[in-house]
């Protein structure tokens, strides 16, 4: 693709508009909550799921208005559980994305109730694609989706068994673990990501399945590469100290399966999702190389 | 009504089984947080908010089962904001119904989560009403009242100015913010709970207004009355050190407006109340009792 740097460049300006559009306003004698919600909606990030719901949505042939409130929901929730995780309780992170965290300058009172809205707002946002989408049937599919994926069977659950391994010896963190944590920490909300905006434009069946398996491998991929970046990326690169895995005893694909079977592992991930990718009956080259782009990113 | 307290028992008992069924099967490597969050639904309590639900959804004539999902995700938004409030940086409560709070027993970490998860199973249980109930639109409905009355612009709205004024001067605490606060603290939920039997039931508009204003005034009523109780309760009645408001400093309806301005409010809200909700066609003579014991309760 030509000129994918452009063409990013406005889609990531572009969602970041409908984001903006759905987020609350402040005032009222709540608005401190709101305020909250806003400074780390707006910190900023890739926006990487928004952007991938969007382009499944129109590579299906997606028309209406209906998945810009899930596109910011995505983005709500995705943003909820980086506040919540950055808490004094949780991973008592201080700066984020180069901006102080939520609870160091709204206090952890209202970090707490700041995830908490945002959570629940989420779903208020949702909500209105009932509006902009004649067929109900679709947009309850959506979120039944967007529920199951960011919850207890989904992120919510790997951010628990993450947690958990923490305290363990690492040989008793297994590869199946591992994956579980992956699976639903990470590759739940890119799932779902791509199964709504496949799900509102209508695919079939096959198809949100076919996406669905599409975004477990970018998921897991993204995750490996990280893994690898962590060994491999020299500071200047990843912004940040590199082999802090290591340094936490934190047991990742690398120090599980070795260097060399995670790069395949990655490759090997990437390439299906590829193929799979290919068998639809229409195209989306942005999305290709934003897939491409994700997985064999070197920071 | 003869029988009321037999029938109450009756119906406690199956909207407790309601609850029940709709809990989260405990197991795999997240096992943690959904025993967490269990623990807290099951610690009990009233129950108060389904069953006006439910009794609101039998006074419209309300048939199919879609209700139930709505009734145990009402319960669970209510326990998870418990057990957010009972956290070290909120409310620091180690003991609520006389168990210890759920950070106690399984640390802020999973505590924290388990809120988060409670919050979002609350909006993946009602969407299986989607599957209970023919007419999309209704569950649409009731799915956006849920959200909203629990958001920023309801409970957690409530609850931020709640924290808020707790910062200010006694005398900035004005009638307009301490009702602000009740609305959407206390009542926002019971109006949802009341709102959404009767959406689900097929009343008309009309109706669902008349509900949501009976329902408010169910929710500041009861918490005057608490107001009032704790200042006149006893140990024995209250089950807790009454005066805590006072020893607290809090501005309370009874210090802000007297004693005899408070009763007399409690009275004027629950006439209103009674005078509503004799206005429809049909009646639920359990409803009018339950709302009676509500308003006019002693402990």
């Amino acid at each position: 693709m030509k000129n994918y740097k452009e063409e990013k460049a406005r889609k990531i300006q572009e969602t970041e508009e409908i984001i903006r559009k759905y987020l609350p306003k402040e005032g009222g004698y709540q608005s401190t909550v709101i305020e909250a919600m806003n400074y780390s909606v707006e910190a900023g990030g890739k926006r990487l799921r928004p952007m991938l719901m969007q382009e499944v949505f129109h590579l299906f042939g997606g028309k209406t208005k209906a998945v810009e409130p899930f596109m910011a929901a995505m983005e709500m929730i995705h943003t909820y559980s980086l506040v919540h995780d950055d808490l004094p309780a949780m991973d008592n992170d201080e700066y984020r994305r180069g901006r102080k965290t939520t609870h160091v300058v709204y206090g952890e009172c209202m970090a707490i109730l700041a995830g908490d809205g945002l959570l629940n707002y989420a779903f208020e946002t949702a909500c209105q694609a009932f509006d902009l989408e004649e067929e109900n049937k679709k947009v309850a599919r959506a979120m039944k989706v967007l529920a199951k994926k960011a919850g207890i069977f989904g992120m919510i659950g790997g951010q628990t068994a993450d947690i958990e391994a923490e305290t363990l010896n690492e040989d008793q963190v297994t590869k199946e673990l591992l994956l579980f944590i992956h699976k639903n920490k990470t590759a739940a909300l890119i799932e779902a990501s791509m199964m709504i905006g496949a799900i509102l434009a209508g695919a079939t069946e096959e198809e949100i399945s076919a996406i669905e398996k599409i975004g477990y491998n970018i998921g897991i991929a993204f995750q490996v590469q990280d893994d690898i970046l962590d060994v491999t990326g020299s500071l200047e690169m990843l912004g940040k100290m590199t082999g802090s895995d290591e340094k936490n005893h934190k047991v990742t694909y690398v120090s599980l399966m070795g260097m060399e079977k995670a790069k395949e592992e990655v490759k090997r991930l990437s390439d299906e999702a590829v193929i799979l990718l290919k068998s639809f009956e229409k195209e989306n080259e942005f999305l290709n190389e934003l897939i491409k782009e994700l997985i064999t990113r070197e920071k």
